[in-house]
């Protein structure tokens, strides 16, 4: 271990640098520790710390005490029977009983997956699941297939939509991951607001505040107290304002919850569980658990691969050549950012700040399983 | 013909209202008159007259003149030989053969219904194609099968990625329509700008300036010029700026240009034919004509359609009721707007602005076609 002095690109506070293989194992550890039997402890281990490794700090080993506290209110069941209930040739819904997003994820990935290879296309919405890391990491498991990747989830509620005074929608991401030939693949994996509640994490541990149009606060007014949500104020939907096009957000953040929950039999709009365990769960929830919606289109069920993979090629060089805004370095390619976080973290480790490594030592504390 | 009081939904501009069954027919004569079949007449002057009725004003008769315009640059085919050009159980590439993508998009969105019907969903990527109209106009022809429809375009470049100083995308729109029962069908239909150009166009018409985020100039620089476009400048990606997350709106636009026109073999980025023919062509085209992409997702291919329905009209309901914001009515559900517009102008008329109207008695005078 060493000091950090890197920056990761989604999340620029410092920290103490660890191997992700140190992380990966404890990680996985702790996950059996829960019940978990191995190969999903690695499984959830695996894609919990894909965001560390891609710079999306929020969503990684951070959260591993929450999946913990979640499995202890006995809100995570750690021995799902995951299964397909209904299926046609192209669509399936799965039941995740219960089971951790981490691994309930994976496996309806796969079914979609299995579907495209046999009629070109896989479309598959999860029920009765609970939080699944970062859509990123799921999507790319179909472009390892030559297949374009989707992978979408739904989220407790904390998101007003224009003109609203109440959360009625989650963060709502959505990931589309394409195969590329010598170019690194193209990922657009984006929350459905204007900035995602890890930001305004990092604001408040620095104290700052966050730009107007992100959040209102609870009488509806622009705020930019990034404590605003703890007051029942709200994230707005991406574009901000309704002259700033919020109403677009607002509506992609609604279609990822009916693909991912109504069209599933999941928890839709204010009924989502919510992830922090010691938050009441909604009263009268329509469906079960969280909902996610996995696609995966098979290349060559619309073109030669070979082609396709040299027009993303080009189509990633020439915006990466484009003619760059003053004081920028131009265009970024969607994925990019997320890359470029992964190298230098294989290489030199992942940063965690104070307050993550007391909760891992914590953790490690409570179970008796080493962390450092 | 009376005057004109009423607001429309999307264009404030007053105008002389027309029945919508007269500019129908005089549309559908117009399109015979340039060679279109009379089947094909009448299915492009219904898709057009779409946004009429929906109070999208810049998309509808008001391009009537433009796709003439086009068919008298020898730009667009109405006599198309359109086909599936390869294809699995649920996907397929339709080649365009030039025509008006007012008749191609009607033929693809049916192949995508055909193949939900055989296998769950089925997925359409449209090479050699032109402008479709509205994407909505498409996705709900699904919705009348109960199934989710989805639709999307690219087109020519307008759009300035984030850190960009040149437009590189189109305002590539997204529709997704969804079944419901009671209540209205659900229909988010956007482009991937902060605004659409058809806004800056009234804007324009009333000489005010637009708003902050929507537009910068040709030197990257944030403008409120609703002309900047005609000096070099660029519509902005929803967001507006990347501390308000217009690198989604980025990447979302890029994600439509991919589906549209990689997957199909048609042009993307830069290199998407304008719709105005006196525009010259983009040199080096990679590829055929503008690109379209449709799905079509089988309700029952996940769950039982009428317990799907009354949760859709749940959902809706729960929005409508949500606590509004002050000074607004509360959140709007996407499609309401477009449907009070349509009741209103089946009853009372489509209005007409006297530029628009110009044209039209001019296409009237030049091709013989009384249009009043």
């Amino acid at each position: 271990m060493q000091s950090s002095s890197i920056n990761p690109v989604k999340d620029s506070s410092d920290g103490e640098l660890f191997p992700y293989e140190q992380l990966l194992s404890f990680t996985t550890d702790i996950f059996k520790k829960i019940g978990c039997p191995a190969k999903d402890a690695a499984t959830a281990a695996t894609a919990l710390l894909s965001a560390d490794l891609r710079g999306i700090d929020s969503h990684g080993v951070a959260r591993l005490i929450g999946y913990v506290r979640l499995w202890e209110a006995g809100r995570a069941n750690t021995t799902p029977a995951i299964r397909i209930i209904h299926e046609t040739p192209s669509t399936a819904v799965v039941d995740g009983d219960g089971g951790l997003g981490l691994v309930v994820a994976p496996f309806a990935m796969q079914v979609a997956i299995e579907k495209a290879r046999s009629v070109g296309t896989g479309w598959v919405s999860v029920q009765h699941s609970n939080h699944f890391g970062i859509a990123g990491y799921h999507a790319l498991k179909a472009v390892e297939e030559d297949m374009i990747g989707i992978a979408m989830t739904n989220a407790s509620a904390l998101v007003a939509p224009t003109f609203s005074l109440e959360r009625m929608l989650g963060t709502n991401p959505i990931c589309v991951a394409v195969p590329s030939g010598d170019e690194p693949p193209f990922v657009a994996d984006l929350a459905t607001t204007t900035a995602a509640n890890g930001k305004l994490e990092i604001l408040q541990r620095k104290g700052q505040e966050a730009p107007l149009g992100w959040i209102q606060d609870k009488d509806g007014n622009p705020s930019t107290d990034p404590h605003a949500l703890k007051t029942g104020g709200a994230l707005l939907p991406l574009g901000g304002d309704r002259e700033h096009g919020s109403h677009k957000g607002y509506a992609l953040g609604a279609v990822v919850d009916i693909f991912s929950a109504v069209l599933s039999g999941a928890n839709y709009g204010p009924w989502v569980p919510p992830f922090p365990a010691y938050i009441p769960m909604p009263v009268g929830m329509p469906g079960k658990g969280i909902g996610h919606f996995f696609g995966a289109m098979r290349i060559d069920g619309f073109i030669d691969p070979d082609s396709f993979k040299r027009q993303i090629d080009d189509y990633i060089r020439v915006f990466r050549a484009t003619k760059p805004a003053p004081g920028t370095n131009g265009p970024l390619i969607p994925g990019d950012p997320e890359r470029e976080a992964e190298k230098l973290r294989r290489e030199k480790g992942v940063p965690l700040i104070m307050p993550i490594l007391e909760d891992l030592r914590d953790i490690s504390r409570k179970t008796g399983i080493p962390f450092d």
